[in-house]
């Protein structure tokens, strides 16, 4: 089966998207695929998880470490683009987790091939390795700069008031400090037995190449921040000093990716391409779990850099912790462990809204530290910042952390997180939506009021159909968890949550149409088409949303919203279900990754596999194809897809396959595309992992 | 005392203000200050007060009639401005409502002096009259043309589909003809001894100028439409045939202008610039008062035009309605019958919204429909149309309509409108408000959510403090007149209105401070200074409010908020009144005409004359001076401002002579400017015209 992916040829066009497409990583660390000569200006990035910072003003974002698998030779550059490069290649092996990247350079004394062979260690997350080799076509005398390189790439930075460099041993160090206290240490062993200069970081030598020979370069280097240990510069050096070469590494990754890959490999016959891209998505998963770590979840854009803050979403909870639950339920109790742990950050959220309760940051960091601004978004015409309301009125995300813990319980059988503290997160949920809820004082109906919904291009709505559901899930699962569960849940409180979710509004199916209204007044939007609709942006990079964006006042929405509420919550008539499809697909444009995969499971609930498959490819693709949508206004937004990744999992195994889970068993209700004869694929379950198998039958 | 305003020299860039400037009017039509040769491209227009149209999907506006005043002499033309103007002056008298213009042109064969009289008459609202006089300073033939314009200048038209001419009996008749319609006729006799050429409604001619004599040519007209009989031709051309010539028709002019005056007729002794500002504030209210009609009401920019569609706003009820008790009570309860008249189009529209009871039109046109679109500023960047929530969210609207309603009641000591339906117009605004009002459910405060205040800088607030307490005297207002004449109000609902109204949310002043905040999370934005504010304009005629305008997140407002509540409903105490006057103050930009007086009238209830005394002089000569805000983002809202004059009014009599209205009496408190040694006007109060004489004690 195809397990590497390879781009050949040199496009700098190409080179943001490659960083996310060859990207490799451990849950600790993600390293973005780009040659090793890269630095900021070519989006080299050594991605932390977990660790962020603030400069001044500026949106507070992850921090880079110092890059210590920096190698450059004299003329030989793809950053420098002499117009010499006579091959390149960069490939990725999701077996093994290995970036590999080959270049020929024509020198003036003859070609030089660069090979360099990249990973981020499965087995010991703190450690990085590399091989870099060298052959001339003859005899060359080459100029070469290897070592940590000190620019870091920040969006939002320089995030280091100083980084102070050291050799010790024939050990690198590189210690980079933060204004506010965090170090982030690098270290790298790097043997040679040339002579070196030593500044900055990089060692500088002259490397003799006779023709047709192989110089070998191996880069042993970790990383440790002041997140991790008091000493994170001792724990650096030691980890490096203590590493075995770099063979021994490898085979250790082997290993480790073999052991991850027994629980997640899916296997398609009949769909070389589906089957690659799915496993192509699961191994980028895999790669951002934070397998080590107990209370630790997983970025919006993985750890392919800074976008997005390097924050938590809903994301997570909603389109990754089905394949976590699936392949990896220990990583998914730690995405959940963290929003228990971070309870109080969204405590302090409600708060200062003078709300009740638990209100989630929309872009969640460490501590549930809310790193969602009130201007998101960059207006295109006058430079100016736009006031959103992705923070302060996208309350579902609460409703989010619940529909994980009550799914994490259903699944796993296991009433641990409850005990640790799930169950009291549900409750200060319910709390609230129950502060939020408004009435009108001469009606019995309840309103949730001025939010926005999955929708993000219409702001300040009434009663989103998503919310409201999500909202009174929230206040049922408080009512049947939190008696067993939640010590401070007073029967009288929890008697005044089911009163509301009887009286909260619901958006009910049109009885003519079935259609349901995304939100009051919906259905008075002006219908135009998407197309018609993209053909009012006066700037490609204008935002579709806002006040006055080209989607605000008409029936386009940016991605599933209704039609999420039907998968996600379920429970509605299929006719319901196919009505809400042909209604709201034509009107989606599609613009956020969460968005595909939701329309294709729909597709699949009404027997339309043939419709669901390109929507399907379109998630397990999005980062082998890239571009996407690159930029909200003029900020930013690139990197890896997890959620779509997640969500073309969730269509293979819910929808294709139609997985059931009931009680400590299953069932499978296939619905496979054209083609495809044989599924097969392991899945977690109840603490047990089954063996899923289904054919297809002969047509 | 002065009456009479002039400019002299010729400046196109003046057009636009002299139009409004030397406004003559009548109440039922409106002729702009323009030299009589103007079309369109000068802004010439005779507006008609009541009767709309809507061409296609442009904003619906009122009708111009033709204009059949129109003259031009060949060679000697403003609009041309063939750089032959030797001088050029126009003027008006105020005491009479004549316009007058005199032009030299030098021509080829001498100099060509011509002089222009014009009014709209007080005695007979269907007629004009204009006397065009010519005088050569040598022997001159020049070429003339002369008779009905058929160029209507429009903003959103054309309106009318064709205009037929025709010339009977020597007059000249003009049928323009709407769409849908509608009819407006002008009939024009003009008497001349040459022979002329008749096509498209114009006399064309040639006259021989003898050297020093001068030749008159008098124009009497008259403008019917469909709106007032089913035969306007037949009217217009009867009304021209009967009337009497000009001489006897100014005669009539200055007789009904004189009556007026005895009741509008201020005195400032030791300020004449104030004097005549005032007075000339009340002529133009007096110019534009429906006398004719018996529920009719006055729109923001009077008859001077299209902008702000024609339509009547809060501005007549809140601003120029204490003018009219004043001095023109029977149009004052036009004004307000025009409310209780429209009572219908205002349930119509709570009800699109799915309330209940009344909710005004912020735009008010002929049968209480809806003029304001939901789109009204245009941004300046992109060219699109800003959705503004003016129509929809401005709710103030209906309880200003009460307020009226209330002060009519108050002040005249009549009780013919409440029984007229006055009183079931207040009954609906009540249950408009309580259809709108909100609680949160673990809450017993009401609120006012999602609402625009006065100062539309800040849209979609909760718990406007002027909203809020304008709507709690609505509910107090409907519990005290209703039960006697409201015939279908139940004590049941009366009594949930005196519930809610003690439940509403109060902005109380601050504790420490005595500041109030103007609605809900005011505080918290950025306090930045109006010049600041200004500053990060990147377009002078962008807008400052919406979503993203320069002031929208910050603490600066456009006009009046707070400060328009203590005046207008009063009750606070003074400390109070002195805390947020200092507090407002700077941080008004005064965008709007109606701001400066209620500030001033703060000023003086705090005992700041001279604080009071540039912002009441504001008001006064806002058509005075001109300029003013010409643009909302690309939107042309011009024209005269009769709420400034009206607010004027306020300032001079409740400010400055802090007159109190006490049963069937009233005292006088006086806070004179500096240099004010008597005022003396009358004022009709229950029925009787009182005089007042407020002396300055000698300092």
């Amino acid at each position: 089966m195809q397990t590497v992916i390879e781009k050949k040829g040199y496009d700098p066009a190409q080179n943001a998207d490659n960083g996310n497409r060859f990207l490799t990583g451990n849950g600790y660390m993600g390293v973005r695929g780009t040659p090793c000569e890269f630095g900021p200006e070519g989006m080299a990035a050594v991605n932390l998880a977990g660790i962020y910072h603030q400069k001044g003003d500026a949106w507070r974002e992850p921090l880079n470490a110092p890059n210590p698998l920096y190698f450059e030779a004299e003329g030989a550059s793809l950053a420098a683009d002499a117009g010499n490069i006579l091959s390149h290649a960069l490939s990725l092996d999701i077996a093994d987790g290995t970036f590999h990247r080959e270049t020929a350079f024509s020198l003036p004394g003859g070609v030089l091939h660069i090979a360099q062979e990249r990973f981020c260690s499965m087995a010991q997350v703190h450690l990085l390795a590399q091989r870099v080799t060298l052959r001339a076509s003859g005899s060359l005398s080459v100029s070469l700069r290897a070592g940590i390189d000190s620019r870091v790439w920040d969006i939002h930075g320089p995030h280091y008031d100083r980084i102070d460099f050291a050799r010790e041993d024939g050990v690198i160090v590189a210690d980079a400090v933060t204004d506010d206290g965090k170090t982030v240490c690098a270290a790298l062993r790097l043997c040679t037995d040339e002579p070196c200069a030593f500044s900055g970081g990089l060692l500088s030598l002259t490397a003799g190449l006779r023709g047709g020979e192989v110089y070998a370069y191996e880069f042993i280097a970790a990383i440790y921040t002041s997140a991790d240990c008091a000493d994170p510069r001792g724990a650096a050096l030691r980890a490096v000093q203590e590493s075995p070469g770099y063979d021994a590494l490898l085979a250790q990754q082997r290993s480790a990716w073999n052991s991850l890959w027994d629980d997640a490999r899916v296997i398609i016959d009949g769909d070389p391409r589906a089957e690659f891209a799915v496993n192509y998505s699961l191994y980028h998963l895999m790669s951002i779990a934070p397998r080590h770590a107990r209370d630790l979840s997983v970025p919006a854009r993985g750890l392919s850099g800074q976008t997005y803050k390097g924050a938590i979403f809903w994301d997570t909870e909603m389109f990754m912790l089905d394949f976590y639950l699936g392949a990896m339920p220990q990583v998914a109790a730690s995405t959940l462990r963290y929003r228990i742990a971070t309870l109080p950050g969204a405590k302090k959220k409600a708060a200062e809204y003078g709300l009740s309760g638990a209100f989630y940051a929309w872009e969640s960091q460490e501590g549930g530290r809310e790193g969602c601004s009130d201007y998101n978004v960059t207006d295109v015409f006058t430079g100016r910042p736009m006031r959103t309301f992705f923070r302060d009125k996208q309350i579902h995300i609460s409703a989010a952390v619940v529909y994980g813990l009550k799914k994490y319980f259903e699944r796993t059988g296991d009433d641990g997180l409850m005990r640790e503290g799930g169950a009291q997160v549900i409750l200060e949920c319910a709390r609230f939506y129950m502060s939020l809820m408004t009435k009108r004082i001469l009606s019995d109906t309840y309103d949730l009021c001025d939010v926005v919904g999955p929708d993000e291009y219409h702001e300040r709505v009434c009663n989103n159909a998503y919310t409201n559901e999500m909202a009174r899930m929230t206040l049922r699962t408080a009512c049947s968890l939190c008696p067993q569960y939640a010590t401070d849940a007073h029967p009288d409180e929890l008697a005044a949550f089911a009163d509301a979710a009887g009286h909260l509004k619901r958006q009910q199916p049109d009885p003519q149409t079935g259609v349901i209204e995304q939100f009051d007044g919906y259905f008075a939007l002006e219908d135009a088409s998407v197309d018609a609709v993209r053909a009012r942006l006066k700037d490609p990079r204008e935002y579709w949303g806002g006040a006055y964006g080209v989607a605000a006042h008409t029936q386009v929405i940016k991605q599933a919203d209704v039609i999420a509420l039907l998968y996600m919550l379920g429970g509605y008539d299929r006719s319901v279900t196919e009505a809400n499809y042909d209604y709201y697909e034509p009107r989606t444009e599609h613009g956020s990754s969460l968005s595909a995969c939701m329309y294709a499971l729909c597709a699949c609930m009404i027997g339309r596999p043939e419709e669901a498959y390109p929507l399907f490819l379109k998630s397990a693709e999005a980062d082998i194809q890239g571009g996407g949508k690159q930029w909200a206004g003029l900020v930013y937004i690139g990197g890896t897809h997890p959620a779509a990744a997640g969500g073309a999992y969730m269509v293979l195994l819910f929808g294709f396959l139609g997985l059931r889970f009931e009680g400590d068993g299953f069932s499978l209700h296939p619905c496979l595309p054209k083609g495809w004869t044989r599924v097969s694929m392991n899945v977690w379950h109840r603490g047990t992992r089954r063996r899923i198998v289904c054919e297809a039958l002969p047509s």
